[in-house]
């Protein structure tokens, strides 16, 4: 295993530094189910619009039920199906667009979503484990093969595995998985007052 | 301070677990520009499709700004008014609905922003301090008060502070306050091959 932190101005929690998506996985090592348990409480308590929960997840454990991962992995673009042929396992994060007590539009279906899979990812770089999730996939094609209700969105997939060791890293990879990670600038993204308006640093 | 773990049947991150969005803040404590930098930095790193970065941030200091606070305060549902008053940091997170390079449709704007500001909330948990972030706000009122661009969602108003001790909770938060952190079942969200079908937790 090796890291690539984060490059931040001030130190962060190591688990948001360590946490990256990488993609050279290694096929022969299976997750238990207490590590699929363990990645599945941590987005299960992520915080959510009056406490709705709006995500929703499909799992396929390729040791488990082989004819089912294929079916997700199928799915894919090819471009991620080069790599995420060696994860164990797949996950699909849908996120719903109603509230489960009311049926009224949950406009924080989506962003909630998107937190309780970040937990996910934490807690997979806190186990060990590498976590790469993909927006290149067939949505409509998911949604047919799994039966998924109309009022949710296939937002990800998800690919969870180990990660291959340095040297074991395949050679069409290695470029990608080696390269620093980067982010734009702080004050391109963080406001202070009004848009557009860069925080100041220092008080 | 005081802890509410989240009640897993595994054990998970110990950010993850003692994370939870609570009321009751301390309206004397400030949060240095170091400290908010950390939140920031935590924000910024998070995972994005595409490496778009979608989400955006403005920040309402109350002991810089307090003209802007107060602004920003007011964008709030009273309900969320009633405590929110003692936070000394209020922000917005933005939801890009373009990709920057292309300017096509983003359908990861919201669940790439929600998973930063996870990031940010799970940094929080590590300083020591508390987020609560709300959906109750007047959406159009910030856009029109802060200049926000028509391409940007805007999701969540973030309180962040330091939390009171349990005896200094005010007695109209004290029950929520101290009530037990809750979830649906797991293997009513986590599904295993197909939609509807739970998780095997043990294989």
């Amino acid at each position: 295993m090796f890291d690539k932190i984060a490059n931040s101005q001030v130190p962060i929690s190591d688990l948001i530094a360590r946490r990256w998506s990488g993609r050279a996985f290694d096929a022969d090592k299976r997750i238990s189910r207490a590590q699929l348990v363990a990645l599945l409480e941590a987005a299960r308590w992520a915080p959510s619009c009056y406490g709705d929960e709006p995500w929703r997840y499909i799992i396929w454990d390729k040791y488990i039920d082989a004819n089912g991962w294929t079916k997700a992995y199928e799915c894919l673009a090819e471009g991620n199906q080069v790599w995420a042929k060696n994860a164990p396992i797949l996950m699909l994060a849908l996120a719903g667009s109603t509230f489960a007590r009311n049926g009224k539009p949950n406009r924080w279906g989506q962003y909630d979503t998107g937190a309780a899979s970040e937990n996910l990812c934490l807690q997979a770089t806190a186990m060990g484990l590498m976590v790469h999730q993909m927006g290149g996939f067939d949505a409509d094609k998911v949604r047919a093969s799994f039966e998924v209700p109309e009022q949710y969105g296939c937002m990800a997939m998800i690919a969870i595995g180990y990660q291959l060791s340095r040297e074991a890293i395949p050679a069409e990879l290695k470029e990608r998985e080696l390269a620093e990670r980067r982010r734009r600038a702080l004050q391109d993204t963080f406001f202070e007052g009004r848009w557009g308006e860069p925080v100041k640093i220092h008080a």
